[in-house]
């Protein structure tokens, strides 16, 4: 018939509100992926224009953005509207949080996706995976951390949650933005500074003036980023569109995760010929880290009955996944690590 | 114009011949994910029937019947075909090989896709990852093994390849069919099988007459399944159907492997509420199985030119990928599970 015809002539357009700028490629990248993706898929049909932060909005602004209809969608790191409500930090990491694949796990076979979509339709969101960075380092240092007494008083670049724990542990967290971390490193206003991991802090030359990495980056296990999408105008779109969106997010999640489990070794290497001091976070830090993260979450669990909802069906899978992966996974990893030189 | 519109009405129907039966729901099931992800994206339009294995050709048939075009697709562990050409195993899982974040990444950013699709040419083959199971298990002991002694004249129930090592170690590597084994260890016909996980090996209920279950299945860190398709019909596709078939089998590898991420967790607390005696592979044996692995894997490289393409790139990808992940995300698992009481 005529409408079928006409209806394929039609190009839907569509905007995505990126919250990193471009020279993060690897997590910027992830839309691009994404909206090309869907393009492809759609042959041609249904265009997505990716937006770097600030490009449309403020780079914090897309939740806003998205709730309001000012844009379609939008790429994003959910911890960074904790101020919001403490929630959707969730659903991209907490505190000793789920590492990558359990956190794909709870969402795709848990009860993550389900829970967080209740959560965010409070926001006019629906959301899907899209991409994790893996567990990312303990950031740089200018001094290493040797006792729990060198985290006091420390002045530390740190994402916005994580710094609620920081701040338990008597650290001063700072609140920095990316392209200005380096100079305050640099002069000593800052103690320390955290980012990502290999491939993304290299290109920012910490490793020149605060030579001490330590790891792990204990808030950020297995970070997940997602695509956020207006409720109604998702509703609008066709079965096919629908699908073909889920599987698009589908691709970029896992292939986000890739780049980085394949960039990260030969960044790491570069580092250490640079003089990048690698150092393991000292376990009594870890302890009251983790003392300290547990203390925050009981008490959001009587202040918030969003978190509540929320965190208990999370740390549950976290607690039973942990059981699980702490035989076959874990010594097949340890065990291939130790032999590392004769491989 | 009239063709389009004629177009949107031709119906696609294209047969996936699957290695798997269908009781293992996880594996099979990630074909027919693929399968109903193709048709909602379509729009109907390209409808894939899935077939258990036997159904339309041997289970251990379905490269030929690809190569042959006697259906378009197949879904499989291609470490089956070793027989045909070792590298085969390269493309799922050899012992001390890469694990699943490292298979993926090796695929989709490394040169595993590349080179796997050159190896895969000579049968006529596209492939596409679509699944993992994560690290199996060490399989299911009559008696416990303790010495390297204890695996001299083991008959054992081992995938085929892993069973050359084996046979290198002094065990007695026996093939029998997925159905069969649990009266065979019963009877004690053989002391010992390897299936899969808890939640896959719960299923057939070996628990109940070979209590000792070692961790980890060293022959297996993360075996990857491949869909298979038929270069001459891949290359036919339009360039929106070849997007979606990307894309729907990205979307049924996560799935895949966060089904067992989901589901091993309470697989195992039954198992172990069943008198399980979960026990650590000692490390003589796994240093003995790592020797003999790397001798097998130098004689192929004198031998067959396939393998020594393929597998000097996966080697020097798992060198570094193991220089890596043995820092933070080592770290952050290791603690983690350490805190498992405490969660």
């Amino acid at each position: 018939g005529v409408a079928p015809a006409v209806q394929a002539q039609t190009v839907l357009r569509w905007r995505l509100a990126s919250s990193f700028p471009k020279a993060l490629d690897t997590i910027y990248g992830a839309a691009e992926v994404f909206a090309k993706k869907v393009g492809e898929m759609s042959g041609g049909k249904f265009q997505i224009s990716v937006h770097a932060g600030g490009e449309l909005m403020p780079a914090f602004g897309v939740v806003d953005g998205v709730q309001n209809a000012t844009v379609e969608m939008a790429h994003t790191a959910p911890y960074y509207f904790f101020g919001k409500d403490e929630t959707f930090a969730i659903g991209c990491a907490i505190p000793f949080g789920l590492n990558s694949r359990q956190m794909t796990a709870w969402q795709y076979e848990g009860n993550g996706l389900k829970l967080m979509r209740e959560f965010y339709a409070n926001y006019n969101i629906v959301h899907f995976p899209m991409g994790n960075t893996g567990a990312q380092m303990g950031g740089w240092y200018r001094k290493e951390i040797k006792t729990v007494a060198d985290v006091k008083g420390l002045k530390m670049r740190i994402g916005g949650f994580a710094g609620r724990v920081l701040e338990r542990m008597g650290g001063v967290p700072q609140n920095i933005p990316g392209g200005e971390i380096y100079q305050a490193l640099e002069k000593g206003t800052i103690d320390a500074a955290e980012w990502v991991g290999p491939y993304d802090d290299l290109k920012l030359g910490f490793f020149k003036v605060a030579p001490f990495y330590h790891y792990p980056g204990w808030w950020e296990g297995g970070p997940q980023l997602d695509l956020y999408i207006n409720t109604k105008a998702f509703n609008g779109l066709s079965a096919e569109y629908k699908a073909i969106v889920e599987a698009a997010a589908a691709y970029a999640h896992t292939e986000m995760q890739a780049k980085y489990d394949a960039r990260n070794p030969a960044a790491l290497t570069q580092l250490l010929a640079n003089k990048t001091k690698l150092v393991q976070m000292p376990v009594p830090v870890m302890d009251l880290a983790f003392q300290e993260s547990m203390g925050l979450y009981s008490e959001l669990m009587a202040k918030n009955p969003n978190w509540k909802k929320v965190y208990s069906d999370y740390a549950a899978f976290r607690k039973e996944s942990n059981r699980w992966f702490r035989y076959t996974e874990a010594f097949f990893d340890n065990y291939m690590q130790s032999k590392v030189n004769k491989l």
